[in-house]
């Protein structure tokens, strides 16, 4: 990137009002940024985005910033120079020219959903541990019913054993808030963080959440290979929170052999809770450990394929909370994206590096 | 206390099946202790406990570990020096003579149900924040349900407020967890908490939880006087957790006058947390805030009286939660106080001065 100070056009293509308030402190401090908000649909077709963005505009864009809103050809966008999306991941943009045939610098939001997720992780989890729909149910039929099923039957977290298979901002921020909750954590990576600095939180870190220096876990484990993530596993988990970005290796990741590591072989059933992607874990076997107990329940903002069929045995098992892919959505989203865009143009305009570039070579 | 070995005879009264591991350990520990562990009702009767203890037995014991049964006079058991009651309040011996007209030392359990207690807490605000029950309701209709109603307005806890009406053992907890959630939090007590060692928390604490040093909130607040409440109630608090013992001077503590402070006079409404005892707050005031938006909703676990008759409005106003007084209800209470009543005896042993001994002036 580099270059300091030059003209620029910022093209923002996304699917929210335009939020004047925050562009205008873009624009004082960058007054080199001339800012051209337009609002399309989450998924806009290619009529839609013809319409919004004419060939015209395509040819002055420097950075794009956007969800899911690319032009068409490379070729459309010369002086291209920066994408940064508001999403976690960029699965989006990975089947795209921008992608597979260019340089430009990608970056992601990952990190500004930490907390949100988190707080969804924490939730469904303790609504299954402290039988909350029992005690819904007992509510809407009026009922004072402190005897009855088995309300009684809650164990709290403390001393349990938390593992966050993917020890990224949103598993550092499950990891903060277990922790806090009398849990041990252990964290598992790709590559080994056996340093101080390798622990460190590279990314966007909404203040005072996470795990900024990798103060947290207990232990620490990784690899990519089944013989490390077996090892791992068989940890005496209690709780596994599924966080890893969707790649090859990690696609089908979780199967029947995993779910009998972590639970010993049905002796010891561990509660799971995916809020990566649906791939990850092989859905049928999920299905089968829940019903046969292997697992112990599960918490599920992500499936295969997505929506979730009507007619999937997911929906009505006891012990499974399945809910639309949402967890990261709220009212918060939109301003910590941009915080985040805002570092990212700081550190663009000093010559720094940027914050979560998307590799191309691990894929995310 | 004092007085060192000398034969003792503990009487354990408990509506639970004898925990002989644990009572085990205690024997072997101090072995001057004889133990008789009779099973007996939550509630019993005059008869049932007539039946359960002879006057025989009442005279012999030095030490009663019970939740609500007491000798039925004073002069029943003469050499009685210490009750432990497994519960965290006292109020269920306070009409009784031990409490009126003895100077038995009566301990409470109070501490052991922070951690489970504090996680209804986060529960039930997250449930509400998250909006759970339309996710549930969803999920029971197999509907993925992305755009569906207000589920997108979902606000996480990073820099909001909590207020701690009552900043012990349970509150504690609440705070740790939501200070890692990101909040801020602001603790209120009945006396100034001036001085490092006044911050301090004086009674049990589940290792790993709670807040030792009290080193957690950015602001304290104190006093028993309407005037101190309500300055603390008016310093911009998103959701205020009440966990005052029940006195004299916290019945009806909070009311109308009260929920408007908290509310700004409803420009800015908060949540309501109730794990205390019902008669704190007053419910006909409290419905009626909940109805005009005073408050932005209630998680309560006790209600005014308990049960809460089925006709109450409070079972089915939108944003309210009710549970009926199950919060610290769980598989690890009893283990956890059997583990402060071995701290209690062992300190008896050495003539320390013994964890939550009940003060009879202020009533806790």
């Amino acid at each position: 990137m580099g270059g300091g100070p030059a003209k620029d056009l910022l093209l923002c293509l996304l699917p929210y009002p335009e939020p004047k308030d925050v562009l205008d402190t873009i624009r004082r401090r960058f007054p080199y940024i001339e800012i051209d908000y337009r609002r399309v649909s989450l998924f806009p077709s290619a009529d839609e985005l013809k319409a919004a963005v004419t060939p015209e505009v395509w040819k002055g864009v420097t950075i794009l910033y956007t969800v899911t809103s690319f032009p068409e050809k490379l070729d459309y966008a010369p002086k291209l120079q920066l994408v940064q999306l508001s999403s976690a991941g960029s699965n989006q943009i990975q089947n795209h020219p921008i992608y597979k045939d260019s340089d430009i610098v990608i970056c992601t939001s990952s990190g500004i959903h930490g907390p949100q997720i988190a707080e969804w992780c924490i939730m469904t989890a303790l609504v299954q541990s402290h039988k909350y729909n029992a005690l819904h149910d007992m509510q809407k039929q009026h009922q004072w019913g402190q005897q009855k099923g088995d309300i009684a039957n809650v164990r709290d977290m403390v001393g349990r054993r938390l593992g966050v298979l993917g020890y990224g901002s949103i598993g550092r921020q499950v990891g903060r808030v277990t922790k806090a909750m009398g849990m041990d954590v252990l964290a598992y990576t790709a590559t080994p963080k056996d340093t101080a600095e390798k622990k460190k939180d590279q990314g966007f870190i909404v203040p005072g959440t996470g795990d900024p220096d990798g103060s947290l876990p207990i232990e620490w484990y990784s690899g990519l290979d089944k013989h490390s993530l077996h090892h791992f596993l068989k940890q005496d988990i209690d709780w596994l929170v599924v966080s890893v970005p969707l790649t090859e290796q990690t696609t089908r990741f979780l199967s029947t052999t995993e779910f009998k590591a972590l639970s010993q072989d049905g002796k010891r059933p561990a509660f799971i809770t995916n809020i990566a992607r649906g791939k990850i874990i092989d859905q049928p076997a999920l299905i089968e450990a829940l019903k046969n107990n292997t697992l112990a329940g599960a918490a599920l903002d992500v499936t295969d394929p997505e929506p979730l069929p009507e007619d999937s045995e997911l929906w009505s098992l006891p012990n499974v909370t399945v809910t639309p892919h949402i967890s990261g959505v709220g009212s918060s989203y939109m301003e910590r994206a941009f915080q985040l865009f805002e570092v990212n143009l700081g550190k663009r305009e000093k010559g720094e590096k940027l914050l979560n570039v998307v590799r191309r070579e691990r894929g995310y």
